[in-house]
Parts: structure tokens; sequence; C-alpha cells
């Protein structure tokens, strides 16, 4: 049998990212599924790698995971159906509609499924850091990898399931309780997720931190009270916690006076 | 003028309650409003009052705050209409439907809004320890005591804002966090209120663990995977927190085994 084709973008390095013809990837071992994909994000951080990459892509050595290195498939924001499964995967079966989880971290003979595996000082992501990505009509991933997405998700809904998960871990890590109100200092794609997420949690309020037009209509749109700090002179208020979810520092301009600790990357904030 | 008088249910003693007509309050000090009740709630505590009372209402002696005592009227689960307001009154004015939050606590010269004031050791309420209650026509509370009712919000509602408090001050006090699965033991009242609340806070699962048919089926309306203790041999699961509300013991037959530790009434417990 010849060799199977499939159309991928590869990046090659800053500013240059490559659509091409290259090998449909197979099976490496028994705990693996073969993953058509069916949609796939642009993450914000694929965004920095194609303007001032590499950043998570390795270049000069293999990464120790994927054994890998530029030019990769990028892509890890990504649902598909497994269309092949290795001798041992027990968790899903061809035909199954997949969310990816895309971290590599390292693990022997199948055993996957670690505690705390996203800690790892070897942690790489599937669609970064080499072996595959979701920005391909095919790519090869572990069974511990993929999740099952309900009837009720489209694939498009199973690619943001990814983002939506770093919005919810961010809600979870919070002091937040059903009632309290939030801050969400940024509203782009994560902040969006932020303002979801606390939505399920049962803030009472949610008021969002923002500058570009876009991203303030769509906050407000999920139902966010929007602050633009350089068009407000005072905004009082007290909250905890409070969440900074953007990846644009110079998006951000000193906000108005406000009861809030300078807070992590999406640490959220909430008010009684 | 002479004497107004309404129609009100007092309580004199276990099995004695008397639906009688009594002169109707008026405002006793500025900070003080009138509200004509709309719709009042029976409350498990008012069950107990009277098959098994007294255990709230003053007898022997007045209620140090009230400085009532038996016959006293009851029901302190209730919303109604301001029809009256002391000239110091500044939260809520004639013709604001409010929801009444029954907690006396001690207060001087106005200064209503204390600190933990649900810890005084004098602790009273409203309709259980004598100076009014929901069981009438009218009554007379401080204004601390009112909260105003959004429109979207009925009469009927209103009158279950006090045991929703309940079951949300629950949850609010429990570890659970957004996307966690929650077990309730006992769903009465108070138990579907944390259901409901708990779906409020996100809980991505909640099981319930209930004997009565009628109280079984009320929960699987709200969504509550529900579990029988007499009729399931083994229920295995880990959750934490669990949230016990009942005032029933005898209702509760020893559960099959899980992993929960004995919580105080409505404590809820949560599984990630």
């Amino acid at each position: 049998m010849s060799e199977q084709r499939m159309t991928a973008a590869r990046w090659y390095q800053a500013r240059d990212i490559r659509v091409e013809r290259i090998a449909v990837p197979a099976l490496g071992d028994p705990h693996q599924v073969k993953v058509k994909v069916a949609a796939c994000g642009i993450c914000g951080s694929d965004l920095h790698e194609y303007a001032a990459g590499p950043i998570f892509i390795p270049v000069d050595s293999p990464h120790p995971l994927s054994h890998d290195r530029a030019p990769i498939v990028m892509g890890h924001e990504f649902a598909g159906e497994v269309v092949d499964v290795g001798s041992a995967v027990t968790r899903v079966a061809v035909g199954d509609r997949v969310a990816i989880e895309p971290i590599l971290s390292p693990h022997r003979d199948g055993a996957y499924l670690m505690e705390r595996y996203n800690l790892s000082p070897q942690l790489g992501f599937h669609g970064l850091s080499g072996g595959g990505g979701g920005f391909a009509e095919y790519t090869v991933v572990g069974e511990h990898m993929v999740h099952r997405l309900p009837d009720a998700l489209s694939y498009e809904q199973g690619a943001l399931v990814e983002p939506a998960a770093v919005g919810l871990h961010a809600v979870r890590q919070s002091s937040l309780k059903a009632g309290d109100s939030a801050v969400v200092f940024g509203a782009g794609p994560i902040g969006l997720m932020v303002i979801e997420s606390l939505k399920a949690a049962g803030a009472a309020s949610i008021h969002a931190v923002e500058v570009s037009a876009a991203r303030k209509q769509r906050a407000s749109k999920l139902g966010a009270v929007v602050h633009d700090p350089t068009e407000a002179t005072s905004w009082s208020g007290s909250w905890r916690p409070a969440m900074a979810a953007s990846t644009s520092p110079s998006r951000s301009p000193a906000c108005p006076p406000c009861s809030t600790r300078r807070s992590p990357a999406a640490t959220p904030a909430a008010r009684r």
C-alpha cells in the first residue's frame, strides 16, 4: 500500500507557517488512537509562535517526549472522530467523537494516567511540542488524551473544550462561591471563557475590564458589566478574587483604583 | 379612630394554634416598617412547635428582644407589601414589595445592621419569638429585616427567600466548586433548596438520598439522581462535601457505605 498523504500546516520559523502535503501518521503503540480532525481553534499561543516564536516549539533539539522538532504541525485546540485505535485501547472506539486534551507528559507501557501529570517538568503540548497537531487532517494521540463528546456538543464546541477548561479551572481555583460577584481583567477568548465559567458557578454579577471595542461588545453580550479604563475616571468596588486573563500587557493600561490585589494570569476575583 | 383589627394565627401551646381577631400592630419606632403580608410559608420548625412545642416560643418569661411571650403570632417565611414606614426609614418606601429576613437581634437607636448579628446569644425569630409574624394580615419589623423583591419574583417566591437562603448558605459554606458532584441527604424543603442551590453553583451531578416517595419524585424532577437506602443494597462513590438536610432522624435509616463524614444539618458534600 502506498503511503497516504494529507494536508497540514507546519511551523518552520517565526512568520513562516507552510501548508504542505505530509504523510498521514500511523499508530505508534497499542495505547494510541488516530483522530480525523473536524475542527481546530487558533490559540493566542499559536499567534505568539507565529509572530515571535519559537516559544514552546523545539527547534535546536528534539522535545524529550515527542522526540520531534521544527518543522512541527501546529494546533492544540481541536476535536474530531476516532478512525483507528491500538489493540490496548479501552476508553474509546472507532467512530467516537472526541475532544483532545493536548498535554504531553511522561508515560511508560501505557501508564498514561498520572496524578498531577500537568506538573511534569517535561510537559509538552500536542500541536506545539511536535508529534502532530490539529492543523492537519489526521493526528495520533495517546488514548488518555481524548475525551468523548456528549451528543449535544458540536465539533466546533469540542474544539473549545481546551480553552473552556482553562477558564473553568481558574474559577475553580478561586474563592468564588455562588452569589459572589467577580471582576475579570481582559475579555479576550480566555477572559470570555472565564465569564462563562463564572456564570456556570453562580456569580451574582460579573464585571469585565477591557479596552477593545469588539471584546467589550462580546463581554457585554455574555452578561458582564464592562468597564473601559481609558474612558472611566474612577470605578470603586470591592471584589475577591479578581481574574486577570490577558496575554497582552500593552492592552492593559493601569486600571482605576480598586481594591483588588494583583493576581497571576487567569486567577479569579469575587465580591461577596 | 377606633382600633383596627385583623385575623392572625397564634400559638398557645402544643396542638393549640388559634385563628383569632387581634389588633393591627402599629410602628413602634422610627426605624420600623409595617408590612401587609401577601404570602407565608409553613416551616418545619412551625410543625415542630405545633406538634411538640414550645421549642423556640417563649412561654414562661418574655423574649429579651420582643418582650413578648405566648400566645404569639407564628410565621417567619413571608413576603408582602410595605404599607407604612417610620420617619427614619431609608431602605424602603410604601408600596415596595419585600421579603422578610426574620432574624431578631440586639440593636440600639436604629443601629440594626450589625456584623454577625445572626450569632447573638439573644437571637430570636420574628414569628417564633414574639412581636408578630407572617400568619397575620399585617406585621411590623425593623427596616433592616426587609429586602426589596425584584419584579420578576412573585410574593410566593418571596416567601421562599428565607429557606432558599438556608440552602444557598449551606452550599456557600461547602467546598463545592463548579464542576464538582454533590450528595444531599434528605430531600425535604431544605434539601430541595440545597439541590437548587447546587445547580446554581454549577454542580456537575447531584445525588439525593431520600426514602419518601413524594420527596424522591420532587428531587428527581429537579434533576437529582435519587438513592433510596431502603431499596439499594450498596452504593459506592466518593463525594465531598455531603449535605445533610433533615430534621427527622427517624426518616434517615443508616445509608449504604459511602465515603462521607457525618455532617451537621445542611452541610454540603461534593465530589471532584
